[in-house]
């Protein structure tokens, strides 16, 4: 593969890739090594030695990683600004980060995507799990938008963006600088384009049999979530006929899957405008608008109010934005996970669905699960569990870090 | 509904119904009473005041169920031969256990299976989440077969059967009473036919677009496997063209749904003649025989073998039998697991797909994990984490037995 876009000459320290310019970087004695050795991505700043010389590398700096004993651990990307302060990029110090390196590991999981889907929407990059630590990339078929969360990516977007051109054939490139984490890294939020255009307006995006409209400006994230896949699969599977609530809604993930599969009806609930009318456009698109409403606004305060006005639905599903991103927040957010339970609950007619998500790190299964049983039980009912669910196989994990797998989709009989 | 089978009249002190004619049983002082308040189906012997008369009552009486306190619990099913002493039927102590009551729980089962799939083929009662604690039936078109695995359910397998016939409309029912859980509640080994006939030979029984032969009286089990159903379609999603080993095969679980979503070539290989016969009949009822093979022997040596013989495959599926069934084969289960995922490794091709099976309770998500991961690493390979599944919907679980659900399927990108 050839790239029509040759990233510019390269004069910056911080991304040169000469083996000889390359700094060399150490553990520290008691730092556990051998978990680098067996694939660890990450070196924390308190796990390695930090003088003024490492102190001040330009964040996204190559160096070769040493142990303490100063064996060669591999090739690793720099960031004293970050308590990651070392990602690992290769096993092999000698490796070059050139486009070349950036179109294997595309194309290594552009390779995964094609085995996994028919049509080229998905995350066609999920970060350490496809070789590129800290980078996400979503295609939207002939649109990919990439969130370059560490700084050894953020100063190579140009390389990454051609790259990505060559190996996809995409047409656009977008960089959305909003991730949370760039703030961690120190980077800052400004987002553009790196090829092609900016697409004109919402896109449609093909999923589980419906029509989503994905705005790749002005949205959350990178417009779409691609997670959630097969637990709306499995939602919308158990829908035909029946009546649906799809509660923290965004563009209405839920909502209009189960319309693809046969809902009777759909209502989506959602705290954002911009969302619910993308969600109505898809609805649209899918010529299903009479069979979906919408409600704008907090979601605990409109499954309140539904519960006054005596509606009842067969399969009720809520998706929140993450309630507990941090250790701190778990408290509060498991609180908040159990309100959802015990308010959404009641609305779910007798043998009904009710599907709860978590999208929070901090809180685990089980912590998840106990949490919306008791707010399962604190509304007077009692469930079977069903089915639980993860992100989509175009969400990769290191094995390393699977325990933090984010996104857990519970589905509950009442 | 009415039923066309009724059952015999009920002389029997164990399956008498009327209330007052139940003795009452008491929880120790020290006992967790307010976990069966809050749902919890199980009470242990030592939860239990367990006097001369207590222990003297028929396995399978009904009993009413107080606390220390002497307050009402509800309706317990006794086996004093059982560590598990009581099976909760029901909250209300008043509660008259007749078919009225079993057609009751059946249909609601019935409603969830038929909200789930669109033929009859399922587990329609998956035990305690079902509302008959101890009792598995799996349905295969116009015949079911049930394990009466606890003693409540054993005497009163003949009201059950008609429930089920009453309700279900099948033809024939059977009973199964292979489970090795029967062990434990001291109960008989007696299979038999309680409804209609004896299926002649095995039946076909599609899944996944699959044809699989079930054996439902020589087989394992109930003869057939419903609870990968979902890990088969992940799997055979990703097979398209490709050359496919199912080790464990069974009947062919993961070879014949690779085959119907179009793999290129499976292989199953299974310690049992007997089933890959079966096997090799589902393949030729989907006229698929020429892509399929089988390896008879077994799966450790056969995995050693085709290594010698340099076969590689894009992805191979190990689905063992449970390798650490108790707490005390923990350790050596572990080894087990650890063995499978360092042979299987190196017959993956290249950024292929390697699928790894626990159904032991004792080996939960997170050790079985880590054997795999280590098993995989020993064989010199790296995976990333493409999906983890659990048993389909139609085996629910209670919440609070959550963390014990048994069946595990990890899926890794080499």
């Amino acid at each position: 593969m050839t790239a029509p876009h040759t990233p510019p000459a390269n004069d910056d320290p911080a991304t040169a890739t000469a083996p000889a310019a390359l700094p060399t970087v150490r553990m520290m004695p008691k730092a556990n090594a051998r978990a680098i050795r067996f694939g660890a991505p990450w070196v924390y700043a308190n796990e390695m030695v930090v003088d003024r010389r490492t102190k001040n590398l330009a964040p996204g700096t190559l160096a070769r990683l040493e142990d303490a004993e100063r064996q060669p651990l591999g090739l690793v990307a720099m960031n004293p600004n970050s308590k990651i302060i070392g990602r690992m990029l290769d096993a092999d110090p000698e490796t070059v980060i050139d486009q070349a390196w950036f179109e294997d590991k595309i194309s290594r999981a552009l390779a995964l995507r094609a085995q996994l889907f028919d049509a080229p929407y998905y995350r066609l990059i999920h970060a350490e799990a496809d070789g590129l630590p800290g980078v996400i990339i979503d295609r939207f078929g002939d649109t990919c938008v990439v969130q370059p969360n560490a700084a050894w990516a953020d100063v190579r977007m140009e390389m990454l963006s051609a790259a990505l051109v060559a190996v996809t054939g995409v047409a656009n490139v977008l960089k959305n600088a909003g991730g949370r984490t760039r703030t961690l890294e120190g980077l800052d939020d400004v987002s553009g384009v790196t090829a092609g255009v900016l697409p004109d307006g919402p896109l449609p995006v093909p999923m589980n049999g419906a029509t989503y409209m994905a705005d790749l400006t002005g949205g959350q994230k990178t417009g779409l979530f691609y997670d959630q896949r097969p637990n709306h699969a499995f939602a919308a599977n158990m829908t035909r006929g029946l009546r649906v609530l799809d509660v923290f809604s965004h563009v209405g993930g839920f909502s209009l899957a189960a319309l693809a599969a046969g809902a009777q009806s759909a209502m989506a609930v959602d705290g954002s405008a911009p969302a619910l009318d993308l969600a109505t456009q898809g609805a649209t698109a899918m010529s299903m608008q009479d069979k979906f409403s919408v409600r704008h606004g907090d979601a605990f305060d409109t499954l309140a109010a539904l519960r006054s006005e005596g509606a009842e639905f067969d399969v009720v599903i809520c998706d929140p934005p993450s309630f507990a991103p941090s250790k701190k927040a778990l408290e509060a957010g498991l609180r908040a996970y159990e309100r959802i339970a015990r308010l959404a609950a009641p609305l779910v007619a007798e043998n009904g669905i009710l599907g709860l998500c978590s999208c929070s790190h901090a809180a685990d299964l089980t912590a998840f699960r106990t949490a919306s049983v008791r707010g399962i039980g604190r509304a007077g009912r009692r469930g079977i569990l069903l089915h639980t669910g993860f992100a989509g196989a175009d969400h990769p994990q290191l094995p390393q870090l699977a325990e933090s797998g984010y996104l857990k989709s519970l589905f509950f009989r009442l």
